[in-house]
Formats: structure tokens, C-alpha cells, sequence
């Protein structure tokens, strides 16, 4: 059983959005048994979307299609699945009934084009959206499905989680899918490649791996598909045990886990607190650290020092050291991450200090230099990188490695 | 003339990367007169490369792919090429020698999967790569352009706007494309449209007119399509110079402006400095503002004053007025921005203090409940609103909306 994307919408072929919706449902339906063919993104044309069903209908018995649903004029999904399907748009009371009670508390009051979103194919089984004003329609005719979705994230995950994930697979039993992804840390893509050959040919041939590289890491994605989930599933732990002796300094993390839930997680259970005092990297760490839920229990907060006034007013740097050695020196990084102790009140604290770029560099310093340092309070320990010219790498970069570097300090006890 | 984006990689189809390549192609062959017909993603499957590739040359007389040249076994898309186009690899000595230069001071030793990267198929023009060790292949035959690109995103868009883009544009003249984007503050998607029914009666039948809808936010874009740039681009104005008096108040910028750096601007303009007192925006405003470059010339610092301790020590907030009114509320938000501008040294200051969620919330400020306060040292405005019940969305819905509105109370005069 094959299933496909269509993602519909004139904003994606100009590049206006872009399409998160595909990884989103993959994933989903990869963890459920089911593999996607392929996902294709067509305009907000009738043409160009049937044409699209109807290939997707040749290749695949379950076609997912999102968007261009909306109740303004440019949506024209349900007029293409109507002619897809030989069918007429019929109005439907509950749908009506739903559009109402969704809009009563948002709107002043209700107009013709929320109203058109009661008009439906007759031939189509509907879903009701609790959390938007476009029903989900379920097409099922001589063995094809063509499910139609809201374009709008949270309303197109709301229904494939409740409804779409759950009737397809009590449709369907599949072939078991499992992955695993090993994050690993600062290898470049082809040195990695040539340290795990022996080890790819160790392994089971149903086991794939691909290496995804990104700006400073790199994921590696071990992938085994059969019919028993065990069987799988530990093949690609052994995998993994293999690969521990190869890289172990360098794994970081597994899977969706974010370097900063870890970091947090490590704290919690030490009952210990962190603050950050950021230079270059501009808010960016604080902010990755408070995305995760309940980081309140164990982040104090955090100082954006971006004026040299500030690294001496609420971090306690030494004037002099700026003068001296500079803004960007080992010297003011760890006495930031030691002020920031002192002055936020935590147990911990990162520090970065850096020339982000575009300008700012100096032959000794050039754009990309970057000192983190990480302190108990007392000790302190620091690094100098350089992460190249590109001032939204640069951040991205400082913040990860920051985090990073701290998880594994605290994890090895060196702090 | 239509185009086609072929998006290659297991990683796509199994949801692990989200593809930002084809958004990004999309938008800069837009800009030079080229349309996006369809956008494919497949796996690193010889077959679904090859089907893709067939399927889009019977539709398109250009197919651009990106992906699938790394150096490691899972990038197979040279083997497709070469069967698709009827040819073999065969050893080059410049890229040889690109990938030698490229990689001299990267890596230890240049090792065999680096070296396969110099065979190429033997009919096509290889475009060299000076940021990474693929080639690009330029394949040409009846009429049909096939071009090859890494699937690194640094690496494509160099390739696309140093070669790519000009070889197609010096081959082709096409019909041209013009898109104008409003970014609309705080109206829902079905208000905007019954608000605008009228005007997009009014406007020249050659524009289309998309709504994009975000959490807080509504994209408009007017785009329109023919022989003459002038026209197009006139009519789109008057458009613009249409919608003014129907929804002047909520417009907040245009196209790829973003409200950071339009707050920039303005600030840079008046020779003025800012600095962020955040609570539950964590950060992630100063990380807005600092991504901008040439940020430091404005923006002094912030504060994430997650704990209340450091509401009171960094902040100058008095400690009463948490106890009496609570961290979340008008009271302290303003305290908190006043004391920014004071304790930061800068002439205005946004502050935020919020329930992110999911925990937190009361009967009386329940998760969503978010204040936001703008100051310039002595006048203090607030406004509290509600962003409902997702973190993720609480945090950028508060940290964009303090953006936004300090803009527009520094182009107004209010501050």
C-alpha cells in the first residue's frame, strides 16, 4: 500500500511558503506503518490538480491532499475533487452548525464565504474540524482514497491525528517501518562516511542509513522495514551499540531530542539551575532553553550583553579586560559565564561572545570567531571556533554548541 | 516555458527534513521571469528518480533537481542520470582537483568516497562547485534541460544564482511575473476577504490575489502575470493604494520585509537604541532583533528575566508589585520596560510577561495570557492579549507582536 502528499497552493510554487506539512504527515504515517511514494505540490489550478490526483491515483491506493480549502476565491480544491469524483457540492447543516458555533466567539458576524464552507461533495464521506471552519472530506471509490485537508498546520495535524491516521489504519495492515537517528556532533559528512564503512557492511542489509548533514552536525538515520517490529527494532539498537566504540565522544543525542530538552532534563535531576549571558548569539540560547516546557524549573534567565556597557553593568566584567583583550577574548567570555552565575543566581551558566557578522572582523579576529565558555560559579572552562562567514549560521551555531557543550560537561562531570 | 523542482532524499519522503530548497528556487526563478509548474519530492530510489524525471520532462522543458550527490552510498542520483540520459561516469580531473582544493584544509586525508565525486557522466556540461565537492551537471538534449544540484541548501543556491539562473535566463525570454505582498496584522482570513470583496472586483482581471494565513498574521498577495513589467507592477500598486483605506491600521510591511528590521530601520533613522526586558517571549525577541545585521547599532541588550529575583535585581521591579498583582500583569509589564530603557541604557524598551503554557494557567489568567508593555523611560504603554493554548505559539505570537506594535507606536508618534 502506497500512499502520496498533494500539497496544494499558488504559495508554494512561488516559494512564498514553505511546505512543513509533508514532513509532518510523513512522519506521522511512517510511525502508523505507512510509507509515502511521493509529494507533490501543485497551484491553486483545477487543471494542475486533477492532473496531480490523477497520477497520484495510478501510482498509489491513498492519496492525502492538503489545502486550498480556505472560503476565499483563490481555493478550489472541492470544484477539482467534485470533477475528480463526478460529483456536486450539496450544503450540509452540520457543517453549517459547526461553522457557526466556531466562529460565534471570533467573528462579529458570519458572511457568505464562511457559509460556502457548508457546501460539500455529495459523494464524499465528511470530517468534522473542531478546530477550523473547512470540513476534511473522505473520498472512497473502487479502491482509492483521496482524503482532502486544510492546508492550515494546525488544523490538517488536529484532523490526521483524530481521525485520518486513526481509519487508516484500521483500514490497513502494513509493512513495519522503524528509524532511528544518531545526532552526531562536529564530523564532517565524508570523514564519518569512510570511519563507518566497515561498520555499514557489518550490519543487516534490511537496515539503510543515510547521513543528513546540517550546519556543524549531522544526522544519522538508521532505517529497517519487515514484518516483525522486535526483530527490527533490535537490529537497530546492535546497530547503534556498533557504532558507539566509532563515534561515542561525538553522539549527541537521539531521535526528535533536542540538545536543550536533554540539557534540561540533566538539570532536573540534578536539581540544579542555569542562566546564559549572550553576546553574539543574541538571545537565540535563552530562547532555545525556554521553548521546552517547564525550562521555568531550572532556567534562572538570561542577559543579551550586545553593548560592552552591559557586560560590565549586569555581568561584572572587568572593564580593563575589554580594553585589553578585547570584547571577543577568552578572558571576558569566562568571566561572563562566572558573572552570570553570581549575578543571575544559578548553579550554571553559558557564556558566548563572537563577531556574528557580516562586518565587525579583523584580520585576527575574523567574522565567524566565536568563544564560548561554561561555569559552575567557580570553574570555568572555554573554546574558541570559528564557524565561518554567515551571520544566521554563526547564531545558530554559537547557541547549538553552547548547549550542546554543556549537556556533555555536565554528563562527564567535568562540571 | 515551465519549470519543474525535483527534491530528492529518503529524508524528505520519511518527514526528517523539511524541504526549504524548492521554496527558495522558486522564489528567485520567479524574480527572473520563470515559473514553477510543479514541485516533486521522491526517494533515493533509482526508479522514483527516473519515473520523476520522465514525468517532468513530458510536462516541462526544464527540470531542476536538487539532492542525492553526497559522497555516501545513499545518493544515487548520478546512476539515475546516466541511465536516463544514456551514458556512464567517467573520471574528471578538475573537479578531481576542485574537490583537492576544497577539501585541503577540511579534512585529514581526501579519501575514496571524496574522489568518486570527479566521475561524472560523460554527457554533460559540468558546472564546477567552489562551496562544496559535487559538481553540478547541466544536461541538454531535444529541447529538454536537465540540471543536477546538491541538496545542500548553500551549495544549490550557489550554483542557482551564479550559473543556473543566468545560463536559463540568457536562453529564454519569458512572460513576466510580478507578486506584491501586504502583511496584514490581526484580522481573520474570512473578515478580510468579505472586507475586500469589493476591491478584488475592482482590480484588472490580469492580478491574482492569494490569501496567506498565519497564526496572528494574514499575508495578501497580489501577483500578475504578462508582456509588460511596467504595467503589471503599476497596477499592482494602485491595488496597494486601494486596500490602504480598507485596512490601513493593520498593514505592517511588505514582501519579504520583516518587522525586526523595518523596527531597525526606523530606530537607525532617529539614531535611537532599544533593549528587551522578556518574560515569557524567553529571548526570542532579542534573537529576532539580533539576527538582523548591523543589530548593534541600535539594540543595547535584553534581559530574560525568567525568575521574579531577577525582575527585582535586574529589572528594578518592585517586589510588592508581584506580590499584590502577579508577574503576569499590567503592573509589573510596565515596571519591567520602564526599568529596561533605565537599567539598559537605551531609549525605548519592550517588555513581556505571559503564561506560555502548557502549565501555569489559572481560572483568572489562564495559558495565553500574555502582557506587553512599550516605553521610551517615562511614558509606559500595555496591552494584554490572549494567544491561546500552544507554547511554540504563545512565545512568537508575544515576541512578533512586540515587534510589530513598537513600530507602529515609534511611526505614529505615540512614543
Amino acid at each position: 500500500m502506497q500512499v502520496e502528499i498533494i500539497t496544494i497552493g499558488d504559495e508554494l510554487l512561488i516559494g512564498q511558503v514553505v511546505d512543513t506539512n509533508s514532513a509532518w504527515m510523513a512522519r506521522e504515517l511512517n510511525k502508523a506503518g505507512m510509507f509515502i511514494n511521493r509529494i507533490t505540490s501543485v497551484s491553486d489550478g483545477e487543471e494542475e490538480i486533477l492532473n496531480a490526483i490523477r497520477e497520484a491515483a495510478s501510482r498509489s491506493t491513498i492519496v492525502l491532499l492538503t489545502g486550498g480549502l480556505g472560503p476565499t476565491r483563490d481555493d478550489i480544491t472541492k470544484a477539482a475533487l467534485c470533477k475528480y469524483f463526478k460529483t456536486q457540492l450539496v450544503f450540509n447543516q452540520q457543517i453549517m452548525d459547526d461553522v457557526e458555533t466556531f466562529l460565534k466567539h471570533r467573528v462579529g458576524h458570519i458572511n457568505q464565504l464562511n457559509k460556502d464552507q457548508a457546501l460539500v461533495p455529495e459523494k464524499c464521506d465528511i470530517i468534522r474540524n473542531p478546530v477550523g471552519t473547512a470540513p476534511i472530506m473522505w473520498f472512497e471509490e473502487s479502491g482509492l482514497i483521496v482524503v482532502s485537508m486544510p492546508g492550515v498546520p494546525t488544523e490538517m495535524k488536529h484532523a490526521m491525528e483524530n481521525e485520518v491516521i486513526p481509519r487508516l489504519k484500521a483500514k490497513f495492515t502494513n509493512g513495519i517501518v522503524r528509524h532511528r537517528t544518531v545526532h552526531i556532533f562536529n564530523i564532517p559528512e565524508a570523514v564519518l562516511a569512510e570511519m563507518l564503512s566497515d561498520w555499514e557492511d557489518q550490519i543487516p542489509a534490511f537496515l539503510k542509513v543515510a547521513y543528513l548533514p546540517s550546519p556543524g552536525k549531522l544526522r544519522l538515520r538508521i532505517s529497517g522495514k519487515g514484518e516483525n517490529a522486535q526483530q527490527i527494532e533490535s537490529a537497530i539498537e546492535n546497530a547503534i551499540k556498533l557504532l558507539y566504540p566509532l563515534v561515542k565522544e561525538n553522539i549527541f543525542g537521539f531521535d526528535d531530542e533536542k540538545p536543550e530538552s536533554s540539557l534540561l532534563n540533566l538539570l532536573f535531576s540534578k536539581d540544579k539551575t542555569i542562566s546564559c549571558a549572550e553576546s553574539c548569539s543574541g538571545g537565540l540560547m535563552s530562547h532555545l532553553i525556554t521553548s521546552v516546557a517547564g525550562a521555568s524549573n531550572a532556567f534562572m534567565g538570561g542577559v543579551v550583553a550586545y553593548s560592552n556597557n552591559l557586560k560590565y553593568n549586569l555581568l561584572g566584567v572587568d572593564s580593563t579586560s575589554i580594553e585589553k583583550y578585547g570584547a571577543v577574548s577568552r578572558e571576558v567570555v569566562e568571566q561572563m559565564a562566572k558573572g552570570a552565575c553570581k549575578r543571575l543566581g544559578s548553579d550554571y551558566a553559558i557564556a558566548s561572545s563572537g563577531i556574528a557578522g557580516p562586518s565587525g572582523g579583523t584580520d585576527e579576529k575574523p567574522v565567524g570567531t566565536v568563544w564560548l565558555a561554561w561555569s559552575d560559579g567557580e570553574k570555568v572552562i572555554s573554546r574558541s571556533f570559528n564557524f565561518g562567514n554567515n551571520r544566521e549560521r554563526n547564531i545558530l551555531r554559537t547557541a547549538e554548541a553552547g548547549i550542546i557543550i554543556m549537556k556533555q560537561l555536565l554528563e562527564r562531570g567535568t562540571l
